[in-house]
């Protein structure tokens, strides 16, 4: 027999291309690391002396400990949190998931309804912004600058939603490595963002998925650590094991009080995280975690001046870059000629992947010219090479950049 | 500051209650498995084999080779329900899935809205029914006995819901060692349900996520494998390494065609499933899993007669227990004096977990007298002593039984 899955499934639903697979010869997108920094040695260490000492505890959901994770997991984010960012909480405030993809899932279930308003930074994550589209809320972008969000254009985006009546249902922020512009804001805005979240009845949503990769190692204390209530406290934070160990462990946590912990709980209905990851990644974490972020850091600020070099080199002058703090991506403007957009297929069709500027931000028209560039899993020669035939491709579309590398296209 | 996440959050949440994580003394609740059967050394020997291989593709996203999880493990999945379930499927028809239980939300959340109905069988599993509870969905049930659902009363509830003007979204079914009741449905119920699924323009939900578990290995083909279409199928399929290996890997899959995985695979937002469960799961799969499968269903079947026997012994003839054809669960019934949901809280304070029959069962005040005792984690012993100490209590709470175990009460 044959059915009709248009009558019985939901109306609208996105449809995904055939899953092919391939990662692109020059990566430049994407949450990915360098394959080279995977501590293989140390994960069969780690895996082998955790499974040998606690392996039959997989026998049971959540390794029999309940709903909010491994609990030397947990231990290990509470203890590094306090360390790295300032934030005084216990393991019972960490919620492990698989993901901070999941996290901003949870946290959007948690608060948001279709017709709901937020607040945006006005160039930030692309899935952000996708879940909210297909949650059916609003986003109001604000301005960043070489400190991430200016507060002054914040506290007028609030002040306008409040004469419109609308109370926004939380400020998503990137704080410590602005995703895409590579920025860290200071403390002085952290605390205004605070105040500001404080009268207008506004929960602060503080994604420092990057937060681990900062070139100087030194960072302000997160939001949430300024924030001095301990039950209802006005931020949520997420966090993330993908940039600092791998992706593909899909480890990442939420911290957050009772009051919505509590509330998050139930609606994380998948039986719990992976428990052989969170074990390795604990195990792991305990003696190589610091030594292993330092080392990735100094290859991806290598990476980093590569990539800044090599673009000053391709692209010459036309460019406008601002070197990052840390993490894994430059944000690129280009001439007012170029459409990133139509960029982004062309680059792709030769092996080039990149994040055109419209799916980085709120206002897409306005930043047609610009571009995101991940330097976290190619290789030094690879982001030479695939500068170089970016930057081909460019003046191929374009007629710019006009010369490159010292030769005339 | 104090934040008002009252006015932040969405109205009418669930609250989970502050989590303690203890497993009972005596586990007769989940689907938890035996500690004693996790394969401790072969799981370190194929962690360390497929990360000494493949260990840097961990740097990507489901290491680079797209949204459908790792192909070696979707590939075990095919071979394997071939074999087994007679299912003439691809690797491309399988979607890997963090647990049968994300498989379960993936699936409601392609098919169903608020408003619809949907048949499921008179007792089933409990997390099923409380997602539907959760989506505003209404359900029917259906007359089980000991060949799985009756057809004849399936078809009435199609033809009478016809009549009412309701197409029910799907048929949900978990035909291959049924949970609560243990039984495996035969072909001719099978064939059967497919032509009335198809008569009634109505999909079919199979889960068979107990069905690696059969004490004499043999069962029928899976409802799946039924439906000849190629595209189009009636069927969306699932199933579970939970309870053939462990649960605490999270992992489970999907087996549909294309013209409904490509509408599930951007609803799958979490980034992908712990390819470090994956990996191992597949490298331990391929030489393994056939002998470990063996292995645990001939220890669950003797745990299952141990507690036949315990049944006997401390309840004498008040129970009524049909045998299992496979699984890790018995469904007693017992007097209708007896109310499980109040022997639930009295035996749970004395260390013993059992499923009330009310948790179980659409009509949950019918079946107050039924409940589902687990043995898939218990040891004999356990099992032995968790089923005298129920009897006591229920003997305290309800005056049954009057002797159990040779003894007076």
């Amino acid at each position: 027999m044959t059915f009709d899955y248009t009558t019985t499934i939901r109306p609208n639903l996105p449809v995904s291309p055939k899953p092919g697979g391939q990662v692109p010869a020059f990566n430049f997108v994407g949450g990915n690391m360098d394959p080279a920094l995977i501590p293989v040695d140390d994960l069969i260490a780690a895996f082998t002396s955790v499974i040998e000492r606690e392996g039959p505890s997989l026998a049971f959901y959540n390794t029999g400990t309940g709903p909010l994770g491994y609990r030397p997991l947990r231990e290990f984010v509470a203890k590094t949190l306090k360390k790295k960012a300032a934030m005084d909480i216990s393991a019972d405030e960490v919620l492990i998931v698989s993901g901070s993809l999941q996290a901003l899932d949870l946290i959007n279930q948690l608060i948001l309804k279709p017709g709901d308003t937020v607040i945006i930074e006005e160039a930030t994550y692309g899935g952000a912004m996708s879940r909210l589209d297909a949650l059916g809320v609003s986003y109001e972008g604000v301005a960043l600058n070489e400190g991430g969000i200016c507060m002054t254009a914040l506290a007028d985006t609030l002040e306008r939603l409040k004469d419109n009546g609308v109370t926004p249902k939380y400020i998503y922020t990137i704080p410590t490595v602005q995703n895409p512009t590579g920025t860290i804001m200071p403390l002085d805005r952290r605390n205004r963002m605070l105040e500001l979240a404080d009268k207008y009845g506004v929960a602060i949503f503080e994604d420092d998925c990057y937060a681990d990769l900062i070139w100087n190692e030194k960072r302000p204390p997160a939001i949430y650590s300024l924030d001095a209530a301990n039950e209802g406290r006005t931020v949520l934070y997420c966090g993330s094991f993908s940039k600092s160990v791998a992706p593909a462990f899909r480890l990442g946590y939420i911290v957050a009080d009772w009051a919505a912990l509590k509330h998050i709980v139930p609606m994380k209905t998948d039986g719990g995280t992976s428990a052989l990851s969170q074990m390795v990644m604990a195990e792991f974490c305990q003696t190589k975690f610091a030594s292993h972020v330092s080392e990735s850091t100094a290859s991806l600020k290598e990476k980093h001046d590569v990539m800044l070099e090599a673009l000053a080199v391709e692209f010459g002058t036309i460019v406008e870059v601002q070197p990052a703090e840390g993490g894994i991506f430059l944000w690129i403007k280009l001439p007012d000629t170029v459409d990133t957009s139509v960029l982004f297929p062309a680059a792709g069709a030769e092996g080039v992947a990149i994040n055109p500027g419209s799916e980085w931000t709120v206002d897409g028209p306005a930043n047609k010219n610009k571009m995101r560039l991940c330097f976290g899993s190619a290789s030094k020669d690879e982001i030479c090479a695939g500068v170089a035939k970016l930057a081909e491709v460019c003046h191929r579309e374009f007629g710019i950049p006009l010369r490159s590398g010292n030769v005339q296209r």
